[in-house]
This record gives structure tokens, C-alpha cells and sequence, in this order.
């Protein structure tokens, strides 16, 4: 693995490159990307260098994927015709059913490794890029893990301190429907319940409800593919999650135990 | 403000006690609570000592009540015959109307000035107490913040770094109804439904689900006296946030716009 090719360089791309340099890969890390991130990445020492996507699929051994879903979408069928056999494609989107079936169309001619590193921050851009934002996180693989680059790659992703966990494309995107999707939810429509109807509660807000907010600072531009491209499992969650709301009051006590007996394993588990 | 008696020395109680001693109050502090409690805040340095609460009563100028909201009902009871008319009773009980209504009926003979400090942390008891637990957070008095010993006990909370904020107890449990019960209801009502239905999708938790599910971990034994001395706000504010969650899918961006504008404010003003 001489030569990375990181197309979008946010902040998981930006994190992507610093952490491959903090761990001492000694390779080419290159970004395909806006001027403006290629800029930042370059700044931040995320990259050596902005090229094409072209030049990338020519030249890089491994590409990591890591635009919007739609976008890492649309980056596949740009490669599909140009990718070279060897190369290695491997992603870092939140949803991974419609990737993979795009995978299984347009990177038939090379390998594909999906992948989700389980990390973020409040702040976007390579400006916010963090070698360590993946140390204690999941990092999700779906697909082939037995190229020879992507045993490369996991050893890497081991070196980051990213916890390896290898599902199918399906069993991930209904476990991130209740582990990621619908937290989210939950703290979009608890701030916008607020908003309307209680806008003056901010003034008695305690660190819980800092907590239970955070979550809501997310943009929509990132959230949207991930609603659309996992509809029937956060739907799904959605309902379970008002009938348990709803629930809620006939019998508090239980409840309470039961969220805290789950709450509790995560601490013990993490 | 020569005699400050706590009555329940737990995280609150304790965390009290050290705050006035690290402001530089050079009073005496006792505490009446169980041996444990008072073994316990003994060995912080949040009290000098433990009393019975007929002692307390007989030569305190400040008695602060920080037990759970039916403890300070009950002691209200006790104190009413017993307690010097020049004393100030204060509390710090989670909702207020309750023990407004109490402090009308039990303690016409002293002065109460209901209190609510919005601070806690996970654990529990004075051995996790802290003397910076209240610094930045609000302190919601309700009743008569002008008797001399108030005005006195107002300054100090003012060198604790809290920040003071007058409502009436009606006011004060609408809102904490929308800002604090609000959001446990939903961290536990997330936490229970992923015990039922997903206990799996805990492997993938990212740092969301870790903000998400904190408040769940709070017990029962403290949440029951609040949501049974809040019914109707809480009713009315699950009921919102379980309309707000089914109206979510009909236009995922605007709410997104709408939370996100509520979370952001909030850190503003913070």
C-alpha cells in the first residue's frame, strides 16, 4: 500500500490521513476534493497533495471514500470505468445496503471494502481533522476483508486504536438504525419540541439537557442521505421508540430500570 | 449566618457544605442525615458535625432541606412546630409547587424560600460531592428572596458561581418539566426500548448513543417523587415530543433546522 487516495477530505478524510501519518505510514497520501478542504488537509498535514479522481484511480493503491453517501455513491460509478484491478476501494459511509448494491455494480471490476468508522465531532472540515478521532471507536467492515490491501488496511486501522467489526452490509444498517439513527432523532425532535413550545426552558437547562442536545447541532446535508438511504430501519425504530414513550407511564419504575440496565452494559462494554 | 444545618448530606447536601466552606464561609455547618451520610461528609470537610433535627431546628439560621422531595416534605412537617421564627428554610427539591404548598401550611412560623439547584452528576452521596458542582449552573429560588438571612444566603450562592434566577414555583415546574424531565424521559424510554428490541446494536455505539443514554443511568429512587410532584407538565411535554417524533418523518429538514437552532441557542447563552 504505496499510494492512498482519500476523495472527500472532511473530517473523517482529513482524520483518515493524519491518523495512517501519526501511526507511521510512510506512504503518498493524496485528496481528491474542493480547493478549499484541499487546502485545509494540506494545512492540517492530512495530505501531500490534491490530484483528479483520474489521477487517483490510476495511481493509488487504496481509495478511501469519504463523502456524503450520495456522493460516495456517485464517486463509484466515475471509478467503475477507470478504477485499475488491484486497487482496493473502501468507504466510510453511514449507511452500507445501497452502497454495497452500487459496489456490486459499478466496482465489479476491482474489490470494494465497505466500511464505517463509528466517529465525529460537532465540527466539520479537515480544519477539525483529529489523528486520534478513531482511537476506542468501532470501525465497521462489510464485504471482502481478505485482499491482500485490505489486510494492509486493517492493520492500519488497528494502529489507530479503531475497534475492527465485521458485519453485513444489512446487519449494519439496522444496528446504526437503533445505535446512531435513532439517538439522533430522538435529540432532533427533543430540541424541536423545545423550540416550539418551551423556547424560555433554555434558561433552567442543566448539563442533561446539554446531553440530550447535542446530537441536534447535526446538519440535515449530512443526515439526509443517511434518512433516505435507511428508511425502513429508522422507520422502524421510530415507531418502537413512541410506543415505548407511550408506554412510559404506566409503569415508570420498570422502565427506568430497564434504560438503565442498557445504559449501564454500554459503559461496562465501552 | 452564624449556624447553616443541612438536613440530607448526599451529593447536594455535601456538595453544599463545600462550596460554603471553599467561598470562605467561616460559620459552623451540621448535618442531620443517616450515620453513613454524615460519616461520609464528616471525612470531605462539607459539615463539622451531626445533629438531630430538633437541635437543627433550635439553633440554625440557615436550614437547607436536599433530600428527595417527599423527605422534604416529611421534614417540613417536623420542622413546622419546632423551628425558630427567625430561621430561613430553604430546599432543594427538584419540583416546587408541592413544597410551596407545604411550606404555606407547615411552616407559616419561619420563612421559606423554596430553592432549586440545576446540578447533579451520575453519582450519588456525599463521598462524590463537590464544591464546584454548582458553578455556572442556574439556582432557581421561588418565595422570599428579601428576609436577612436570604440576602445573605443569595451572596453566597453568587460565590459558588451559580447563577440566581426568580420564578414563581408554578413557572419553575413548567419549565424544568420541559428542560430536565422532558429529557430523562427520553434517555430512558431510548435506553429501555434498545434493551428490548436491539441489545445488540450496543457494539456499535458511537459517541452519540454514550450522550444520549447518560441520563438513564439515574435511578428510580430519586425520579419517582419528581414525576409524581409533576404529572401534569411532564404529561403534557411527553405528549408534544411523541407528536413532534410522528410529525418528524413528514419534514425531516425543517425539524432538523428547528432543533438545530434550539441546541445552538443554548450554548450561546450558556
Amino acid at each position: 500500500m504505496r499510494k492512498v487516495a482519500i476523495v472527500g477530505v472532511g473530517l473523517i478524510g482529513g482524520s483518515f490521513g493524519l491518523a495512517l501519518r501519526k501511526a507511521g505510514y510512510p506512504g503518498s497520501i493524496v485528496g481528491v476534493s474542493s480547493q478549499r478542504s484541499l487546502d485545509q488537509a494540506l494545512e492540517r498535514g492530512a495530505i501531500d497533495g490534491g490530484v483528479t479522481l483520474e489521477e487517483a484511480a490510476a495511481t493509488a493503491d487504496l481509495i478511501f471514500l469519504s463523502q456524503p453517501i450520495f456522493g460516495i455513491l456517485e464517486t463509484m460509478r466515475q471509478l467503475g470505468p477507470i478504477v485499475r484491478r488491484d486497487t482496493l476501494v473502501t468507504d466510510a459511509g453511514s449507511t452500507k445496503q445501497v452502497i454495497a448494491e452500487e459496489a456490486a455494480r459499478s466496482l465489479a471490476g476491482c474489490t470494494f471494502l465497505g466500511g464505517h468508522p463509528m466517529a465525529g465531532k460537532e465540527l466539520r472540515g479537515a480544519a477539525a481533522a483529529d489523528a486520534e478521532l478513531f482511537r476506542g471507536r468501532p470501525w465497521v467492515l462489510t464485504g471482502e476483508p481478505d485482499h491482500p490491501t485490505a489486510r494492509v488496511f486493517r492493520k492500519w486501522l488497528g494502529l489507530f486504536g479503531a475497534r475492527e467489526i465485521i458485519l453485513d452490509a444489512a446487519q449494519h444498517d439496522r444496528l446504526v438504525g437503533w445505535s446512531s439513527h435513532l439517538p439522533q432523532l430522538a435529540s432532533t425532535a427533543l430540541a424541536a419540541v423545545l423550540q416550539d413550545q418551551a423556547p424560555d426552558s433554555a434558561q433552567v437547562a442543566g448539563p442533561g439537557l446539554m446531553d440530550m442536545t447535542r446530537l441536534a447541532m447535526s446538519s440535515y446535508e449530512l443526515w439526509g442521505d443517511i434518512l433516505q438511504t435507511n428508511a425502513p430501519a429508522i422507520g422502524a425504530a421510530l415507531d418502537a421508540y413512541i410506543g415505548k414513550l407511550q408506554a412510559l407511564r404506566a409503569d415508570f419504575e420498570t422502565e427506568f430500570g430497564r434504560g438503565s440496565s442498557f445504559a449501564r452494559g454500554l459503559r461496562e462494554k465501552s
